[in-house]
């Protein structure tokens, strides 16, 4: 299967352009939004994300993965096997937290296609969808060099920081809970959050963090909006006070 | 086919986990989002919604249903058999009404699978979906016991509230149009209205009700929002007045 | 493959409850949601953008277009191929500047099935949806008869106004971009833009129009919204200021 994972949103053209492309060179093949609100633009986000979600993605699935603020610059289109699955993106750090986890078992350069259109502004459509539509019928183009994986190597490997913000106002971070203890408190704006089980452990209006559904420290407020509350968003830094 | 009726959004990555656990483990039958807007948290709401988008629903199909605020607490997880499909989803009364217009042919308390992950609050992707892609395949497990089906008798039959607001401020209700008269009137908020047969019927600003696509009454505004008009919202009463 | 282009939104069963037609009538046909949030109620905006999305689109897939503010009045349900692709909507211009483009090859008014039902709201779901699964199967009706096109002949080829604002607040315009210069200034509100190849190309804040993806002249500002900096919404002018 092909799994999106992109910033374009699900209104106008982009994610439905892609599917037509997939649709008519891997048909067939199932193709599903994994996520198509990744942190617009802002690579080191979705890259936290991604690798939280990754684990879930079946073996043998291809995973489209754009957030790429610099389509039309000088970012190296890349395909990477990683644990098992095809990636194909932009090579700007989307890869970086996967690469750091797993490794990588091939790393290549996306050559497109002779003759085919690429615009300045939709790589997504005319250059990565092509390419993962490829790699989902198993063929590993020849024409595409191999080449280093391009480092970030200044990320930390869990980052305290606000990856995502749902539409309940909830702050995932780039803390894996598993790096944390039961007694570890955040501090995420001007208060210090405790670690709880779920929502309904708590009285309404309480803020917390929990381990979430994908293994991530998630900052929440039962029955209200976290983001609302604490004054945070996307990229807002949070605090680790050891126990 | 697999119909997932939620309220989780589009947003996220909540709907592409599910349809991931779908398409692995039943690969092969097509998914469809019927609604991923349902009535966050209020399983009445959609109780009423549900029954009235069922009949459309082929028969053989499976509706993974997921209105569930009480995820991680103590509502029993449910397989239904209802005039011929499949429902899964928790014991909240959101397959309420379904039961008690068509009856239960077979009802089962899902047993999580032994070994796998069940996560707090994600039983969407890690309870119900698998349970879904199990009957969709035609395997209805012998581990999931028989039960009584968990009533809420109280309930109305039809029920004069506002059951959904749709992206044009449109009020769906949960009253069945068919339970009314041509010359019903509906007080709505502080306007009492009467029925037309749709929006092109009446003069800009007009507030009216008509019998939506799916049967119910639904009030309505023509060129305009009867939410902001009325200052109704999800939940609100109506009130029937008969003729 | 049918394509779905319509103002439905993906809030709320439309999309849905279309497809699960399309999956019970033409089973195994992918389905793809192109665009769902095309120009609400406005045919003849969405007549050029669909008429710049049209080219990707597969030869042979059947396109499920509607933008339909008339649904329940008196234009035309057709179903007409041009240039290989079967087009299925309402006739109220939405297909006009694919006939200019294209012409068409076999124009049909659909006639609905004996004893099915046709609520005065939805057609999307009770008419064009069962239309364009027997055309993605082979099947034109004969019962279908043969008719004119019905032209908007005073629309223009190229159209100086918005016809859509994306997410971001990028200005689509139905001007294609080949129909204009390199030194074609337009004037967009109380601003004249320069055209420029992509975003990071200038510096942030600044106006300016570009190529898009889709062949499109599009007004968009480097890291903010054309539409809140420019005051634009959907319809309004642009005007061309030839060079």
């Amino acid at each position: 299967m092909i799994l999106l994972f992109t910033d374009f949103g699900l209104d106008g053209p982009y994610q439905g352009q892609m599917k037509m492309v997939l649709a008519a060179r891997a048909p067939g093949i199932p193709v599903i939004d994994l996520m198509a609100d990744a942190p617009v633009f802002r690579p080191q986000e979705a890259a936290y994300l991604l690798a939280a979600l990754f684990p879930e993605c079946p073996e043998g699935s291809v995973i489209l993965a754009v957030v790429d603020h610099g389509v039309g610059g000088a970012r190296p289109p890349l395909a990477c096997k990683i644990a098992g699955r095809w990636l194909v993106g932009p090579g700007n750090g989307l890869l970086e937290i996967l690469v750091r986890r797993y490794g990588v078992e091939d790393c290549r350069e996306i050559v497109p296609e002779a003759g085919a259109r690429l615009t300045a502004s939709f790589h997504g459509r005319d250059l990565f969808a092509p390419a993962a539509a490829r790699l989902a019928l198993g063929d590993v183009p020849q024409a595409w060099p191999e080449r280093e994986f391009p480092r970030h190597a200044d990320w930390p490997d869990d980052w305290a920081a606000v990856i995502y913000v749902d539409g309940y106002g909830n702050l995932m971070t780039g803390l894996r809970a598993a790096s944390l203890t039961a007694d570890t408190r955040l501090k995420a704006g001007w208060q210090e959050v405790e670690k709880a089980r779920t929502f309904s452990d708590l009285p309404k209006g309480q803020a917390f963090w929990y381990e979430n559904s994908n293994g991530l420290a998630e900052i929440a407020v039962n029955q209200g909006s976290a983001a609302q509350m604490l004054g945070l968003k996307l990229g807002n830094p949070i605090v680790v006070i050891p126990s």
